[in-house]
């Protein structure tokens, strides 16, 4: 089994908030998180695809085929606020945890047949990180 | 000569918007950076201060002294939207450069005599820093 | 499944000897690492955990929660001397793989209900890490 | 279980070509990978092995032993051009995945008893890599 | 004074062959280097320009601006095998010092007014490169 | 003006001790790092050296003579405690100032006719380092 991994980074605003909750559970569970305007980080994607290696060209995907999905599903994120500016984020908090399973979601329905997508990984930071390996 | 340097980094959002350019100009200058409700980094600061080593501790600074202005310096932008949260930039847009000269000066007038402070270096993300040296 | 990861970095020294062995055997099987005095390294320790998200707060995990299983399991090695200062390395050799079982162990009976250990990954340097996975 | 892992880099040129395709088919196929002298990578090779830890050495196998082993298998890669130096790549093409598959092959048939390759996972870049489980 | 700072990294081929030397000679003085079909490495280039902060922008210079010049600069070597493919390194050995000072000049000539090439950085690997800072 | 810079890195173990404080200023003024068996780090030695590229050649310095050097320096320090091991921290406190100094001397006094030296960089970890660019 050959599992191929890509990685894209944007950089993003975002804020935890629940709407919910009052403002002292917001405080209480999210801390610095939950601010007015927001913060950011840059983050970065890494995306794992598994399948066959074509004999012919040694590859599993195409390459170029891989980052143009990346960029589609990248680039609505890409210098924005998630919380604001991406429809998925407005219910949602956005949680390392959600946007990994938010760009899973958005890379598996664009691969071409025969690719499998194994398992999408968002860094926050160097420090903290997010693995959805699918329903 | 001992130059001591000192990484630390904090997560905020900005947005590049200049009040005094029409929409098309902030558009054509900022481009992406131009954003209605900003996006955001993992800032990196690294600080570099100059002394003589003291021959019994081998120290040009404490540690610990370093650390607790670092700090104060920092907090502030920690978790924050800069143009928002952050006086100094409600009216200069928050550049690498800009944000480089704000750190250098906050921490200049915090260092103890004979601790001379040589550069700070911000980094946007990593492949975009900027270098202030002081006046 | 999602999968949340962490990291966090600790600084030790240690020496590889055991005392079944002869001195000559501990200097065949362990060349430069049995030393009489040690020697150390800048440990980084990586936490994956594995659970449920929770739908209102996106979160598998409170990261304050983790962070304060994290401090709790890591001071005690934190600029300390494993040989002599932590007793789980009194008898047991502290190599790559006994560390990063250690941390598991001491990680795992410290993890709320619902929240399982995936693994702990160990590194001793950025080209030498150990993963442990449980028993 | 514990998974022992060791990076090793080397540099190395490739190019991208089947004989088998037309030079237009080659051109589409495989863009500024097919090149007529080649280009270059400083690639990583991150090997994983597994097995149980010894009792009295605390190793899954002596880091001098695995070393060794790496280094009959990445030196007649290092400093080399693929298609050109290495008797694997005349007919195959080195993209990622195939010299992911290569390494693996060549560390599997010389490990010691008791020890399982658990993966081989190669970088050409920081942000393309490919992971090989065994057939 | 403001420096500022970008990354941008490129793969390539090269090799060592100083072509008045003798073989036995070129083999002496380039050892693993002087490989006949050349190897890789994946080069990053560190451009740090300096200038006056614009008052309005907050900027040194326009990144759009600084991105295109350098995509000038790097695409021919990209993807290249640079003693064929490459006219500077024809006669010239290309080493990292080399280089180095080849994207210094061919940078240096392509900026804008006021704003002055202060040092091209080049990595050949992470543990070995060269600054230029200019005649 | 060209400055070529070598990384190489070293395990040691080193504890903060001044034999004229009592104990309580050595616990007051080193804090945690004032153990008594010490703790240790990953360090990173950068050296940065000067002088005229060789036209023929295209070096600065052969860089099998410059790692000859470094690996002299570095292997009395490596896999060592330096307060026990390194003749030079008998007496002399072992912090990343201190360090980066005796590595600087170290080096200067082996570098051929011709190649100065410019810097030494002394990583004690990531985000910790002393620069030393002599008397």
């Amino acid at each position: 089994m050959i599992v191929l991994s890509r990685k894209i980074s944007f950089a993003a605003a975002h804020r935890y908030y629940q709407k919910s909750f009052s403002e002292e559970e917001n405080e209480r569970v999210f801390g610095r998180c939950y601010t007015p305007h927001g913060h950011g980080h840059n983050y970065v994607l890494e995306v794992s695809v598994q399948g066959e290696v074509d004999p012919q060209t040694g590859m599993v995907i195409n390459l170029v085929d891989l980052d143009t999905i990346l960029k589609e599903v990248v680039d609505p994120l890409d210098h924005h606020h998630l919380n604001f500016d991406v429809p998925a984020f407005v219910e949602l908090v956005p949680t390392t945890e959600n946007i990994a399973w938010h760009c899973f979601s958005e890379i598996k329905k664009r691969l071409p047949k025969g690719v499998t997508l194994h398992r999408a990984r968002l860094y926050e930071s160097d420090d903290l990180w997010a693995d959805y390996y699918g329903p």
